[in-house]
């Protein structure tokens, strides 16, 4: 797995929360994942299968950053991680993955998206079981952080 | 959606922790998911990709359930959800998923299997964000209860 197939989900993931809750995250450095450093408070969870290989994406938010991007797209905040912000955290993932579906695809790499799933549980962490290295990438934000993690198999 | 397609994940995840750990789980009755009745400590997730649909599939443990299992078919039990517990459930979700693909080939559904997460963290939620008809069927024993949820778009 190379940069090519990662960076259009670090750039789509900036876009989406950008365009739909004006908001911009800070990129951090991405590194290999060596153990598992993510935690989060509610995390997206997709597979993906195509030709040439198949691998997973997750996007792990802390509480306070995604209350922060319901309050910025929806006008409200629940206060706590309940269905619509599950939802909303399914549709991220969705539109995320989406968008780094169609850059790749202009490059030549395809894949199909599986449907995305949503866990919620106040500082889980998330393993990619792939056999492949493990890319994690952070975002800061005044309001929390986000974890990108993709793993896809050699 | 339909019984055809949820029985062999069902029937699968029984074979696969007879086999391997020496243990019959009870079935429960399995039912149309409305809310978010799964709750648990560790759980292996998968998503699936075919012609005909796509969707994607958890099974969720107990932490004391997923420690006998290891127990029975390590000879280990780490007291935790630590990094082996995490590989085991990540195991486990790809052979139940495997042996489900199998039964289903035969009957002329084919899907192909993305790679498989695990979500640790005492008390998760899992939400699958599919849209179609969710199906939950949790599994009990002595030692705690499992849940299968599987999702596929109508």
């Amino acid at each position: 797995m190379n940069v090519e197939f990662i960076n259009p989900f670090l750039q789509s993931l900036l876009n989406v929360i950008s365009t739909m809750a004006s908001m911009q995250l800070n990129p951090g450095k991405p590194k290999l994942k060596t153990d598992n450093l993510a935690k989060g408070d509610v995390s997206g969870l997709i597979g993906m299968v195509g030709p040439q290989t198949r691998g997973s994406m997750s996007i792990t938010f802390e509480q306070g950053l995604i209350l922060e991007i319901m309050q910025n797209m929806l006008g409200e905040n629940p206060g706590t991680i309940n269905d619509e912000v599950t939802d909303l955290v399914g549709e991220i993932t969705n539109m995320v993955t989406g968008g780094a579906k169609n850059l790749l695809g202009e490059k030549g790499y395809n894949f199909e998206m599986a449907t995305p799933m949503v866990v919620a549980g106040l500082g889980h962490r998330i393993s990619h079981k792939a056999d492949g290295k493990k890319i994690i990438m952070p975002f800061t934000s005044p309001h929390g952080t986000a974890y990108i993690e993709i793993c896809f198999e050699n």
